[in-house]
């Protein structure tokens, strides 16, 4: 069960030019930032608003520490824009397991480390409908 | 000033398929269709969450009434996927005014009507990181 949009992960060349184009254009400023090495890339959240199950939605500005990384490949291949969509779970295995049961493709199990202390997991855009699909749960 | 994420809008060539994917894999569920035929499109309203500012956040599924309108374009273009991030203000005019004394172009001005009752406008992803940017303002 999905309880939020938690964020809306966006795939950019230069991580500082974007920050300072949120930061400028619409005013939304970085709450976090943090270096993935596993999946190659340094990213930015920027706070949206709180939402009803407690916590919040973000965008997340990515950008590939190494050409070769998942989002590296992306801007490849599509250039700058929106990378996936994360939606929050209270419990990204159970999520996993029901997806799993139903035949649904799962990228990573168990789910891996991701943002700012969260595990997560992807959907291939191929299962579902040209979108990545990101799940994840929040640190408890 | 953006309150909220209103919306992710997401491009696919059969809506109806598209409606049975987000039930049947994730259980998410239409509260609301609509025809706008001034942008060419049929779309489907799926909500996620309730955001802090007292309305919520939903994804936007869209399919195109005819080929030549924007969505059939894209998908024409990039096949289905992720088409745009609209981020919801109180104030869509005012938005408006400040992002053209900033120099940024606005598509249409005024606003036109978007999904139910709301007034909207956008932002070239040229201008935006590669991100179709829609402002909207739900109805009062």
């Amino acid at each position: 069960m999905f309880t939020r949009l938690d964020h809306v992960g966006i795939a950019c060349h230069d991580l500082d030019r974007a920050v300072r184009f949120y930061r400028t254009t619409f005013g939304l400023d970085v709450c976090h930032r943090e270096t993935n090495e596993d999946q190659g890339v340094v990213e930015a959240m920027l706070r949206l608003n709180g939402t009803d199950d407690g916590a919040a939605t973000y965008l997340q500005l990515l950008a590939p520490t190494r050409p070769d990384s998942p989002v590296g490949k992306f801007l490849h291949r599509n250039g700058e824009g929106i990378h996936h969509l994360a939606f929050g779970t209270p419990n990204v295995d159970r999520e996993v397991a029901d997806l799993q049961a139903a035949g649904t493709t799962v990228l990573f199990t168990p789910p891996r480390p991701a943002s700012m202390g969260s595990r997560a997991t992807f959907l291939h855009p191929r299962e579902c409908g040209g979108v990545l699909v990101e799940i994840v749960t929040k640190k408890g």
